[in-house]
């Protein structure tokens, strides 16, 4: 044994192998494919390189470690250690060199590939290999003799060092090399963007000597009512800071096809918006960079999800062709760009990745949400909706997955309902009606007491009770349906049918009174008999569009539903289901995925590999456009009714009993047609 | 045979082959591997595929044509004659079948790979192959059970019917994808840049339908003084306008060593000088494109040669570090660009191509040189010289290259010469002195009359007799020499010396009197010993580059010397012998080559194949720096004499017999100088 090569364990990997005494653990490392990340190439300069040796018996391997394993402490160690700190145990990979039989342990943060765990049981944990990694070379000098460019020098060294072959570089960039390479002393970090590891390289950001700064990337949602934004470290992948705004297109329209008419009936009216969101997502961007403790010059890469008429008015391109049949893309495809052709104010070699759209009204963000909840890689049928102004709905599994866009319209944000709000503070957000009282209580965004709780009055003080939002009048119509204040067709009763006094007529009908502070000046927020229409209309295209899905696959029950979206954290399952918005499923199966989007986007920003995933699940996704199928529209006409029990809904039955009451009284046309297109089905 | 597929022969190519009976001429072509143009792909829109089928007995070809043996002229044809004339015994090539055996004729103009033929004997023809071509297709129109973007659509139409797979796009072009395909009923006309068979291919213009005009390139010379652009078809390569404006630089300093120092010592200087230029040649561009008949819109491909510090100032590097040793340049490579990011005013989509730079004083202009003249392609070994504030100086044959730079400075431009001037109208470019009479007879620009002529006088009346440009004073010079009014030190004889009383007293030396029209009030203009000693220091500065390079290939003579530039287009051979400006070769053998630098930018410009060709050949070539060389300082001191029949200059004594006189009194400190250095070397 003892003329052995000494044998080197990697832990956790697992990689063994002999090396030459003597040789660097980062070499070792280099030699067995182990991953230990390194920017500075082994001059002792980055630290990245940290290995944790151990000393003793190790069994599970058959080796025993001596603590002359590993050569002394040394002197770049040293001075390492008395700058910097280097905790205890800890040597760098780079000095300490393999003289015996030796196990070393990488930790995660010298790992270049380091898992990023998502909270979520069934979500994939993110493996790290952003598109932008940093690389410290030393280049050499101009000889007069050998008169090549700085910029090809500089080439060499990156391809000598780093096997980066034929880095191109951005002529902004080119115009600042030779006083950055001598302000280094010819030593540089560069800041090198690559698709993957055999794409063309490009050389986008240039520091002179080695840059300690971490360096960022943003997972943007650009949303039609507000951008948000995660940077992320892209050595770490923690999120760092995280912001948004509204989008300032919305004084040219609220939702997509105001303003795609914006910009049918204005000349310049595109341009105008494209203007808008570029300056708030700059202007964000800033904020952002500035609570990280850090400037934009740092962010480097950015991933857009967004929807297609937000993808086409980011790139500057007019989205009327979005607003009329054949709602034809201009690009469909991935796009790859620099942030200055968007005018981001980022680091001025920044890449921008935008996902790639599905399908005219299925977008980026529908793209992110596949990549977040992979149904192409669900073993069950798992169907998810992304509930916003479009609900963009994918069903799947292995075997394939259909995507399509319902227009639910925007009764789910608030908007249309007579007491409607975003969900912003002072929204009732949380709904429960006493089957016997009759009588409301709730809850309000800012405060966790219900309304009925001591101290409620307190809580709500500064923000009052201003209106109801989405998942508020989602609770109030299913609860007003399970107190039996509602028909099936959707029709409130009067106070003498329900025998409650919070109903009062309002017109040809009649209305439910969740709140009344009118008498103190505060507001008087009603159900009305409009608002569960409007609802009724948006759940029957959310649930028509998961039919139609269903249908195209050829079942009629999915395994598991996925809730997307802010709006989906907020869907109390129970309520959406006796609504009729998803299809039945076990409730324990309904699960929200929160902002998958923003999920998605940070995949994509994190893992380079999962761009190419997500361009090739897409052109494998069938997509299904709602406007021309015939049997949607059927599905709509037959699902804009509120479930009973005598309705096809076997698992529905168990979570809840519904009364069958029906206040048709043939006179109020507002409910009727309702009930006639029921009794059309029956 | 009768049974036989017929066989079709095609000319000049010879190219021949069996087709199916009913084969488009076309696409019989393409199966042949014929070059046939088409830009409609073979939907009789073009007419580019023009061919001329013989009639009649071909024994060459063994074969019979009979009038029959193509189809019929079809309704197509018969409508394009109609609308656009098809000239007599013409087919259209996708129109026109093959029944029977038949010789089809490809007339210059429908090939795609045509010659352009170069006028001088030596000079290789152009093989016509453009980065930029033109591609027409039909595109699928948008679906909603396919919903892939228009782009995606007109890729696919690219990919199907050009074979250019994956094209790519510029992002404002895709903005303004939609309208176009829409105005084009599906049908558009692509200029796609590709730099090869095999290179990613970029849309880089679209226009609706079939487009008509040609598209055009420029091959621009940008240099110190003078930016000159030549306008070509793309398709047949001809050059259709050409025009040149002063360097609008020259107002910060005239030569390039003044303006990296207004960059040093101003703040912003060097980015002035970047605006300066691209607004110059932004002008320059738009003027050619209206002179031309067209607009910049149809201008897509510039190729641009430059020396470095040009070179680095277009692109907004400062020329800094091109000011000091060791000369080191920010990029040596090639650069592929786009036109708008050097605001050239442009079609939005326009490429530009940078040649390589050689080295930190040898730039890509002398790349363009080398692709002209073809050292490296050159059995015989050739002298190519440039002659400008710099001279680039190349010494080669099929073994290798040599080249290097060599500090003339402005003299032979005309500048530091006492009564100098550029080439211009009113300027003296020829000199004879009768060596008998030591009187000067001479021609100005503008005029072919010589100013002893009858007419003469009427001939300048216009321009006047303004100074002595270039060519000119070197004519001068050496006719003074053989004239016996210098001797070979440089200094001019006294009146009594000479016998001449053109020579006057001019402070401590002697001038010598070519013109006097004071009296009249027009210019005195005479050559003076310090005129003498500028253009000694400037050819001995040539010569030493040429003999340095001789050293470093190991030899003392060449076969032969080209004079590049349109300075060098203007030297007498005879006279820069005598002047001992280059080194000796038969006079037959000295030949010019013209604006070689502006010939090679449009080789690059209408092949692309020639860009990697240079590109690989610069790489080859060795590189002298002569401000390290000290053989470089020897050849200099040794070179400023001007040369007396003693020399060892074999050939030149053929050429003219030199005067051995010698004016050198010791009392001349002027001039001194050069003597003691010809005794030094003795």
């Amino acid at each position: 044994m003892a003329d052995l090569d000494p044998l080197v364990i990697f832990t956790p990997s697992g990689k063994r192998g002999r090396v030459a005494r003597g040789t660097a653990v980062l070499t070792a490392a280099r030699q067995l494919g182990v991953d230990l990340d390194s920017v500075c190439g082994g001059r002792g300069i980055c630290s990245k390189c940290q290995v944790s040796p151990g000393v003793g018996e190790f069994p599970k391997h058959g080796v025993h470690v001596s603590a002359t394993a590993l050569s002394d402490f040394n002197e770049v160690e040293a001075r390492y250690d008395r700058i910097r700190g280097l905790a205890k145990g800890r040597r760098l990979g780079c000095q300490a060199r393999i003289e015996e039989d030796v196990v070393i342990d990488v930790p995660p943060e010298s790992q270049v590939h380091k898992q990023v765990v998502r909270k979520r049981a069934e979500a994939r944990d993110i493996t790290m290999d952003p598109a932008v990694r940093l690389f410290y070379v030393e280049v050499e000098e101009p000889d007069m003799h050998q008169p090549t460019g700085d910029l090809e020098r500089l080439q060499q060294a990156l391809s000598a060092h780093w096997s980066l072959p034929d880095c191109q570089i951005d002529l902004p960039l080119l115009t600042r090399l030779q006083p950055l390479l001598r302000k280094g002393d010819w030593k540089v970090t560069c800041a090198v963007h690559q698709t993957a590891a055999d794409a063309p390289a490009q050389i986008i950001a240039i520091w002179p000597g080695f840059m300690e700064a971490p360096l960022y990337g943003l997972a943007v949602d650009l949303g039609s009512t507000t951008i948000a934004a995660h940077m992320c470290d892209l050595k770490t992948g923690e999120v760092v800071a995280s912001s948004g705004v509204m989008n300032p297109q919305i004084r040219f329209g609220e939702d997509l096809m105001s303003r795609v008419s914006y910009s049918m009936m204005n000349a310049g009216g595109a341009d105008e918006m494209t203007q808008a969101v570029r300056t708030g997502m700059a202007a964000l961007f800033a904020e952002i960079a500035a609570e990280a403790g850090t400037d934009t010059d740092h962010i480097v890469d950015v991933v857009i999800v967004c929807n297609p008429v937000m993808h086409h008015l980011l790139l500057g391109i007019d989205p009327f062709e979005l607003g009329q049949a054949p709602f034809a893309l201009a690009t469909s495809d991935a796009m790859a760009l620099r942030a200055d052709e968007l005018q981001l104010g980022l680091n001025a070699g920044a890449r921008v990745y935008l996902l790639p759209c599905i399908a005219g009204h299925v977008g980026a963000d529908a793209a992110a949400v596949t990549l977040s909840e992979a149904p192409d890689k669900s073993e069950d049928l798992v169907l998810v909706v992304d509930v916003g102004t479009n609900a963009e709905i994918q069903l799947g599994n292995t075997e394939k997955v259909l995507a399509c866009s319902s227009p639910t319209g925007p009764a789910f944000e608030g908007a249309q309902i007579s007491s409607g709000q975003r969900a912003a503070p002072g929204a009732i957000e949380r709904v429960e009606i006493d089957p016997t009282t009759k009588i409301a209580r709730f809850r309000v965004i800012g405060s966790d007491l219900w309304s009925d709780e001591p101290g409620f009055e307190q809580a709500i003080a500064t923000t009052g009770i201003t209106g109801i939002c989405g998942s508020g009048i989602i609770e109030a119509v299913a609860e007003m349906r399970m107190a039996g204040l509602l028909d099936q067709s959707g029709l409130i009763g009067s106070a003498e049918q329900t025998g409650s006094d919070h109903i009062f007529a309002d017109g040809r009908t009649n209305s439910y009174l969740l709140w009344d502070a009118s008498a103190q000046g505060g507001a008087r927020i009603a159900v009305t008999n409009g608002d569960i229409r409007a609802i009724q209309m948006a759940k029957a295209a959310l649930y028509s569009g998961a039919r139609l899905l269903m249908d195209k696959f050829g079942v009629d029950k999915v395994d598991r539903v996925v809730l997307a979206g802010a709006f989906g954290a907020h869907i109390s399952p129970k309520h959406a289901m006796v609504l009729g918005m998803i299809p039945d499923a076990p409730l324990d199966k309904v699960t929200s995925a929160g902002n998958a989007a923003g999920t998605g986007a940070r995949i994509a920003l994190l893992n380079r590999a999962a761009r190419a995933e997500i361009e090739a699940t897409v052109r494998r996704i069938e997509k299904i456009e709602t406007a021309v199928e015939p049997r949607f529209q059927e599905h709509f006409v037959n699902a804009s009714a509120i479930p009973n029990s005598a309705e096809p809904f076997p698992i529905l039955k168990s979570v809840v009993s519904l009364p069958q009451v029906d206040f048709n009284t043939g006179g109020s046309g507002g409910a009727g047609g309702g009930g006639r297109r029921r009794r059309r089905r029956g």
